[in-house]
């Protein structure tokens, strides 16, 4: 019996495995070198910290208890609470009030696709845009425009501006502060939410700290509770991805609806995890940045290094000042899917631009994660990924004539 | 701002906080006797299993390094072939292509919900039935008939049937064989998919194990591939709630489709989380259960013992052979929703019973759990509740006249 055999909802009938994904899933093997996933390098992690946390949970019966039993869908209050504190040092003064935990920054996207989205509603986006956003806010009927096009308020009321100012996934790309205050005021004018997406941000490795959008929204609107942005937090991409740990700050009257959405959708994040995360937050969050900033930096120099030496002189690609991606622009004629399975014969892994699209745009182009090889993978993988762009080029070239 | 100054979705304006969750939220002080929550005593948890658990997980950085790091949307499989053979026990011969790992049950029954309905769809349900299906069925729109009322297949097609066929929250009703083939019957007339909540199943008391309804399903159809059962289970009554760990067992075709919005959803279950269940099912699951069976089967009979020495005469009750819940019918003219303020003021809780419909039956009813007091708050508890069922009505019936 297949799944068709079942009355299901509509929005079953349009969700669909990813070829590419199912493609990726052969990355797994230990010769091959990864430029795929965006994912941080396990060596990084604090295992100390971690390990030293987990015995201090355990060590009392009655810490080791409540780690084990339900607790609140908003989250551990101290956690909140340190959140709090680590969004008013970005500039956006918050309490408790103003944060839901979440199962990963990703169920925070849910979350809010939930709250806002019917059918056929508009989410203006950047292009390119990462592709669990727009799989999740699919999932609740939307439709895609870009957030900087021409748009006719009157005709076009977008919901939903989801945005990832800093070292964006995919393309590295870091709005200014001017473009920061263009999507606020765009936000204004249209009545629209903005989703500040912001897994990237303590990544920097060259430049100063912009504010994110919530900091400006806030300056202008005085007070958190006036303002229109939800800021979407992570500690995937720097202490853990696996305890699947995010939160989204933002008005508490939003905040509030979030949680009742996440209390139907799986009652609250897991007890121990928050208390774990929490304890290796207040010990070594800092240091933790620290330690990956050094590393991926110079992994993101190596990249761009060897795209300088080895690339075909008709490739483009970004610079980004911190984040995990590259994102790199072939001539028009390469598809970059049809490249993906050559490159996995030889053992190197990206993903084809096409993925962080939703209208077939993209497709010679591809994202290189520099998070996961280390300097000399990077070195072999971009000489070889630039031999193969290279190779299959000259054959339709010579095919075309 | 409120949240209403926003254009949110028109399932974020039918969302609302129960009074009764508001009202629960001061249970927590110690004084407190609850019959309130379905919760299982952390005094039972296996802290030695888990402590030793942890301890392996992080010993080696290898093995600490899996456990942090992202993983993939169907679970870890170790832990996926422990629950096949799992559910092989209880009759359903399946693999690890059947099984998907969800952050708790809850987490089941809403990517379920999104699966199938539509807005205005009907799904079929035992009258009372578990809150938590009723609000997150609720969110996609779902309107609710009795499964076991006349039903005119063709005006009223409904397109999934959701029971908790052993010990049910909140009624601790169970389902007999006959009442689970009609169920099944009626489900393929239908052709709806069946829902079976199985979160109290292994914790029964008396009698023998009835097979579940996936079980008949594949008797009948004789392959799980063309079954319509999506049986849910959980560790949250057994192991420990607060990791989130729970499953669902089907055909992989719908699966496979479950998968797909869970990755939108949440990515995955916390790595570290499904290992750390995975070693200690693997030592520790048959000797939990044994005793988690012992503690409550001598609650629940000193609260059955309890309301026959303490109760008045018109009141009525169920009597569970497992789980955590007996229903008990007030008079008409009580409101238990009045009753539970003043309960809670002499440190009595319960659930009034109105939480458990969606149409504002219930008014006379609670859900009294007997899993978290032991038996001699019990005691004391019953006592206390019986005398306050007994005084307001006596203040009321002379206001009446």
């Amino acid at each position: 019996m297949t799944a068709s055999a079942f009355r299901l909802s509509a929005r079953a009938e349009t969700v669909k495995a990813s070829e590419i994904r199912e493609l990726l899933k052969l990355v797994g093997r230990p010769t091959m070198i990864s430029f795929a996933g965006g994912i941080p390098d396990p060596s990084l992690f604090a295992l100390g910290d971690f390990q030293a946390a987990a015995r201090e949970i355990f060590a009392g019966p009655a810490s080791a208890r409540e780690a084990l039993q339900y607790s609140t869908t908003e989250g551990f209050l101290p956690l909140r609470q340190w959140l709090a504190d680590y969004m008013g040092k970005k500039g956006v003064a918050a309490g408790p009030d103003n944060i839901l935990v979440t199962s990963g920054s990703q169920q925070a996207l849910d979350l809010i696709g939930k709250l806002t989205l019917d059918q056929g509603d508009t989410v203006l986006v950047s292009r390119p845009s990462y592709l669990g956003a727009l799989q999740c806010f699919t999932s609740y009927g939307a439709r895609f425009a870009a957030h900087d096009a021409p748009l006719d308020v009157a005709t076009d009321p977008a919901k939903l501006l989801y945005l990832i100012p800093d070292f964006a996934n995919p393309d590295g790309r870091t709005m200014d502060r001017g473009a920061r205050l263009a999507a606020l005021s765009r936000a204004e004018r249209l009545n629209a939410l903005i989703v500040e997406d912001a897994a990237y941000t303590d990544l920097r490795y060259d430049g100063a700290d912009l504010p994110p959008i919530a900091a400006l929204d806030q300056q202008q609107s005085g007070s958190i509770e006036l303002t229109r942005t939800l800021y979407c937090g992570t500690f995937s991409k720097t202490l853990s991805p696996g305890l699947r740990i995010g939160w989204v700050c933002g008005p508490a009257a939003l905040i509030r609806k979030l949680a009742l959405f996440k209390q139907g959708g799986d009652l609250h994040t897991a007890t121990f995890n928050q208390r774990l995360m929490h304890h290796v937050a207040l010990t070594g969050f800092e240091a933790q940045i620290e330690r990956s900033r050094i590393t991926y930096r110079a992994r993101r120099n190596a990249m761009l290094s060897a795209l300088e030496r080895h690339a075909p002189p008709a490739l483009r690609w970004t610079r980004p000042e911190g984040g995990m991606f590259i994102w790199l622009t072939l001539p028009e004629d390469i598809d970059a899917t049809g490249l993906l399975s050559e490159a996995i014969a030889a053992d190197i892994a990206f993903v084809p631009g096409g993925a962080f699209f939703t209208d077939g745009s993209g497709r010679n182009a591809m994202r290189l994660s520099f998070s996961l090889a280390d300097e000399a993978q990077i070195e072999i993988g971009i000489y070889k990924l630039c031999a193969l762009i290279n190779a299959p080029r000259k054959k339709r070239a010579a095919m075309g004539r």
